[in-house]
């Protein structure tokens, strides 16, 4: 944890926040803080700020807050995701929120498994604890907006233009010419929407679609990577290139 | 499984390939194949090529393969890494294969706990599989070498520049001005090393050592990822660049 997220309505007016449980146990135990030291914190969806501890007790550990006056800019890129197998979406909650998303747009496609939507990993009991680690890690505080879509076409067709109204939109294909960074280039700013197929990709009619509603192909290359390395991959090449 | 790998050997003078176990209920039960059709096979650090189905028997399934003149080049970057824990390291071994990488140096650090070290994936019988994995993912057929480094002193004064004679040298290190691509272009070509460090980070006498040895400090932003986002972002970047 590089920042300690709270949520807003923690610390009060004063700035005076006082925490039990597990973020008290690992400020202690793995960051080691002692009265008199800083901590960086965060609200959740608000402002980033410095903490000084002022006392440890038993079972809870006391600091004063000053936050800064604006949250930090929501990140310019979002992911459009077809549903990984559960076990690899778990992974992937905390990886993309460290990375640096706005929004988290999963979607069925014909080659996700139905039963992968009724895992708990589409839970926002599970997910949100995993995307707050994520931001821990990145010192970030704007939770990414998560959308579940169990029909691709509905979602590419009658709902991607309120989700995503402006920007530009790739779609990561294997063999593909462009790479991620002359696509950014040429659109010269504003937001990215980066799509990523399923193991063993789009079908036909889904690339169709996705080309036909402005998504432009785009590679890292001759080499075909597994979706949570792509994700994480692609992610970075278009965050480099903004 | 993008591409069969083979050892060396299992097909004969005349192309004949006979697989039985995994791969070939692989071949059947999850790509499908039939006779005549053609698979995508390669040969351990040696070429790829394409065989064609002959037939399927109860146990086994016979192939006729034909070979490319030359191995595809070894991929242009290495990786020099701080040990992280054994479960992060276990996913990591396909995923930087799957990525490209020439070799991969493992190392001691302030911030490795030293029972790292015992891990049975570091043990050849457990990784070599998995980097197999992730080179039949990402079609290629160079195996990455590997060596492992429990004083990271000796490695950097000693042994690196056996290990990595000539090329570029890249630390990646949070809130570093240059991103990766500035200084892969500088370059204009070679091998590039990227080192990644252990979660905490380099202490100051290793990032000193590191600098000393010809070690540049590249970014990917402010923001700071955990190891395994990190080496895969940073693999990706680097590449990109190349």
């Amino acid at each position: 944890v590089n920042l300690v997220l709270i949520e807003s309505g923690e610390a009060d007016a004063g700035g005076t926040l006082i925490l039990d449980g597990p973020r008290r146990d690992h400020l202690i135990e793995v960051l080691k803080v002692a009265p008199g030291q800083p901590v960086r914190v965060g609200i959740i969806d608000g402002p980033r700020g410095t903490a000084t501890v002022e006392t440890v007790a038993a079972t809870t550990i006391t600091l004063r807050c000053r936050f800064e006056d604006l949250p930090p800019p929501v990140p310019p890129v979002d992911l459009l995701l077809a549903l990984p197998r559960p076990k690899v979406m778990r992974r992937l909650w905390a990886q993309v929120a460290a990375l640096g998303v706005g929004q988290i747009i999963l979607t069925n496609a014909a080659k996700v498994e139905r039963h992968y939507f009724d895992s708990h990993v589409l839970a926002p009991a599970t997910y949100r604890p995993l995307l707050i680690e994520g931001l821990q890690q990145a010192r970030d505080t704007r939770v990414p907006r998560v959308s579940i879509h169990r029909q691709f076409r509905a979602l590419i067709e009658d709902q991607l233009d309120t989700l995503y109204p402006d920007g530009l939109r790739l779609v990561a294909a294997p063999g593909a010419r462009t790479p991620p960074s002359a696509a950014v280039d040429e659109r010269g700013g504003g937001r990215v929407l980066l799509a990523i197929g399923p193991e063993g990709g789009w079908n036909p009619f889904e690339t169709a679609l996705l080309a036909a509603h402005g998504f432009r192909a785009v590679s890292m290359g001759a080499r075909t990577l597994r979706t949570d390395t792509a994700c994480v991959a692609m992610l970075a090449l278009v965050h480099a290139a903004g």
